[in-house]
């Protein structure tokens, strides 16, 4: 069966932590928007009135006829399916709320450029972004960062992942947000990763994997770019 | 086994999700931090360095010897283990869906008296949060509440539940969510109630099942108020 990812086509947004696992698992899939469909077959199965499940946003993905959405949740069915998650429910219960957690950064990293409002230009919140991006910097980066170096260094099996001694989706996931605020906010960053090396070593690591290094070199990896979730807005860094 | 929940005393905040659960299960709990433990006996396990899968923040369940994070991570464990739940992958992958749309809501809600920084008090973002929660009730909550319509309409096995014929732990989450807005924004929910009439009937039934009644007029609910999540500050709500 060939996956369907349905996605906004110029961002990686949050449909590029589902496009890393696909990748990673090495399955067969689709990025509709980016290929045929293009944008418009997205917004008709979020607009068709047959969907009995439908999605509230993308990313979603189409497995036959399952339609799954919500990053996290498509996360958790390709990871149990295809060897990217552990096979306890303990283990699978933590790597969830891992992701959950990330999933919780990466909306505060979308806020510090929409502060007020998702459908106002960042042009028209500007101020309340450069106040929210200080208290991201300030505060809750190091919160965030901290925390998943503890979780690193906590774990019984080693440092090299998240959970247990293999990879799981979290991994590739928290790869991808070192990634996104590297590009966003490399003057914080360069000051931040001193305090998380376990995090910065597991980026560094996850970049090097085959699949993963074959993928970011190939032209689906689109750029980071200013209409994503990690923008680079210099007045939004730190140094200014 | 009696579990134990572990959140902040003096508000319903994101534990009231769990408490919901754990009510309507009818399963032996115990709420900490509002009994014998109080709040240092969570701020001692979030910071206790021998904690080797550590939450980020609470709530958290005690489950045993295992700790879960992330609210709808511990809405699922309860779930699935106390008939919360569907049986089969895709209905609870579903209903997992709709609760992290619903806890995306929830996210959207605090941020309209904190647009700025959770750090900061709402005095220090007023103005702020008058654009965000314009906003919030001008466009996300018209958004959010005609998708849980649109998703109980087109369940095909009747819309007095949001997954197939059966009470889950997301139908309970939408008790609260409307529970809370109609508290925070008054004015705002009077005039969308009426496009959401399904949604407004399970609310209006849930709080009507027996152990979720008992609950409710129990010392155990704790009001409203302007320290959780769903606030009344008037100057947020419409009308003025």
């Amino acid at each position: 069966m060939r996956y369907e990812l349905y996605y906004w086509p110029g961002i990686q947004g949050r449909g590029e932590f589902v496009r890393l696992a696909l990748e990673e698992a090495g399955v067969d899939y689709l990025d509709v928007c980016r290929n045929e469909g293009g944008e418009d077959a997205m917004m008709a199965m979020l607009e068709d009135g047959r969907v009995a499940r439908p999605p509230f946003a993308p990313p979603f993905l189409k497995a036959g006829r399952h339609l799954i959405g919500q990053t996290a949740n498509i996360l958790r069915f390709l990871g149990e399916h295809h060897g990217l998650a552990p096979g306890d429910e303990r283990g699978r219960l933590w790597t969830q709320q891992l992701q959950l957690t990330i999933a919780d950064l990466v909306a505060e990293v979308h806020d510090t450029h929409h502060p007020i409002a998702s459908s106002l230009y960042y042009e028209d919140q500007k101020r309340e972004a450069k106040r929210r991006a200080a208290d991201l910097r300030g505060r809750r980066l190091p919160k965030f960062l901290g925390y998943f170096e503890r979780v690193l260094v906590r774990n019984p099996r080693g440092a090299n992942y998240l959970v247990a001694a293999r990879l799981t989706y979290a991994d590739l996931s928290l790869f991808q947000v070192v990634a996104g605020l590297r590009y966003a906010f490399p003057n914080a960053m360069r000051a931040l990763e001193a305090q998380s090396p376990a995090v910065i070593r597991l980026h560094d690591r996850i970049r090097e994997r085959p699949r993963i290094a074959a993928y970011l070199a190939s032209p689906r990896r689109l750029p980071f770019n200013e209409e994503g979730i990690f923008r680079h807005y210099p007045e939004l860094d730190a140094g200014r």
